[in-house]
């Protein structure tokens, strides 16, 4: 094992992301350029996990390490790689918690990602998942894959069956841009599975499952009308639409300022939209902005294809 | 509108088709090299349709055009186009009904491929996929597409929502095989979804979709590792699979070859296992062979990407 060097600090920042995308429920998810956690980790000589502090947009979290999705993310970490030593974790929040944009997951996945390059022997993105996919349990209440995989690993991400678990990128367009607008409201996802309780009919499936297959396909063929024609959610925002008011509204004002389509990111309350350049991205989303709230709405634009969690340069501190 | 030229014969085959293709439940289907219908056409000055034979190996099908899924696909397109002559018709059955092999798809497909070369101005693939459909729907009672599309357009190929129609073709790597059996028995389309009627669970719905993503990903980029771990039907084959003796029997036969997976064809009971190569096809189409009664079984192999409708040489008869 390496020299344990206590007073190196490495420094992560993971992105917010879109969760679900409208076609793949717990399954899929993308990253977004500019919104998201950073984490501050370094080694102790002591095993276990100590969170120092937590800043940002979020600061009542509590400091238990095993309560906090990044703290137990690296838990998992020192449990699942034996380690000898520790962490201690410093988390700063840009992704605000219950927002729909995976802020949980962002704090998971840069936890990791941090910690991971100070690990003896630094790991894939994909040995990386399931400590990150641990963190994330703590939040949600079940290991929902579809924001941890494209914070860690960037770009639209869905999770196959099969172990060992694998994380598979499917190839965008790069004019294919996202617009994202978040109303100053937070929705628990514990509350809003429970309005997926009730099975489905088969002729929804078969219609939700021809809208993923045109979404996977328009994506890795850059085919706009196939995007246009699949990116709409018939499985689950009809049961959850209701728990977000305006987004009935705000949906259409997307559609009718060109967008190819658009849902709830998550469980919302954040809607998002895809669209066919920068450009139109802009005009949805000031759309968005305009029907959920106005200037209390925290509204931007990204490309589809953004950049996973990603170290950031030693800034010298300690 | 040019010259009738009733002396004419238009004659064209449409392959046999494996439907639903495990992760695409009335979505998806693929072509079948070899084994197919054809249909042969001539114009009348009298509009309608008159079927006058129907040969190979179905021969007890009504010969009047509208309950016969060719008769009803070309009255679809006397109608829907406006036609003012009308079609005769030979029907020569290469597959089998009742077979999972969509065998009336491929009827209805070879009809309106060889009509069309007799229409003042051939219509596009997907302008005749409608009349295509509505023949089908004779035979099973909906207007499933899984089989006509790929019966019509060749390939792997889906249907997406919204007008107008599209196929939309995925492409597969050439070395995905196929391997298909039928045991010698027949199951009818009607009664096998009765067995669908009871709706399905969340965790279900997702862990088929991650298998359709899965899938799709995997032929569109040649990953045979994510192909293997998503050739998987937990939807509709856990309720089917009963209906078709020895089917269990037949799917760990194909595995234990090294099938990438194994699962009904459309709605059985023919067997369909897909393969990395065609010898490792053969091996597995052997294996399916000996445990679905030898010598009685139909089995062949055939590159997932076959062919679709096409027009064949004009014979010189009449």
């Amino acid at each position: 094992m390496n020299e344990c060097n206590e007073q190196v600090w490495s420094e992560a920042f993971a992105p917010a992301s879109v969760g679900n995308v409208a076609v793949g429920f717990d399954l899929m998810g993308h990253a977004l350029v500019g919104l998201g956690d950073r984490a501050r980790v370094r080694r102790t000589g002591a095993r276990g996990v100590q969170l120092q502090s937590v800043s940002g947009v979020v600061s009542a979290l509590p400091l238990t390490a095993a309560e906090n999705t990044a703290g137990a993310a690296l838990l998992s970490m020192c449990d699942g790689l034996d380690l000898d030593f520790g962490f201690e974790l410093e988390l700063e929040k840009g992704v605000a918690l219950g927002s729909g944009m995976g802020g949980s997951g962002a704090s998971a996945a840069a936890a990791v990602c941090a910690a991971n390059a100070l690990l003896p022997q630094p790991l894939s993105i994909e040995e990386l998942f399931p400590f990150a996919l641990a963190g994330e349990a703590v939040a949600t209440g079940a290991a929902c894959v579809d924001n941890v995989a494209p914070s860690l690993a960037g770009g639209l991400v869905f999770v196959p069956p099969g172990e060992p678990r694998r994380l598979v990128r499917v190839s965008v367009p790069p004019e294919l841009w996202c617009a994202v607008a978040r109303p100053n409201m937070s929705i628990e996802t514990r509350d809003t599975r429970a309005a997926l309780q009730e099975p489905w009919s088969l002729d929804v499936i078969v219609g939700q499952t021809a809208r993923l297959a045109g979404v996977l396909t328009g994506c890795q063929t850059g085919d706009f009308d196939l995007l246009r024609r699949s990116l709409e959610d018939i499985l689950v925002e009809p049961r959850r639409a209701g728990l977000v008011p305006g987004f009935g509204e705000a949906k259409r004002a997307a559609l009718g300022a060109g967008a190819l389509g658009a849902s709830l990111s998550g469980s919302g309350p954040t809607v998002f939209a895809w669209c066919e350049g920068e450009e139109s991205a802009g005009e949805v989303c000031e759309a968005l902005r305009g029907t959920l709230g106005g200037s209390d709405v925290e509204a931007f634009t990204s490309p589809v294809d953004a950049p996973g969690a990603f170290l950031l340069p030693q800034t010298g501190r300690e």
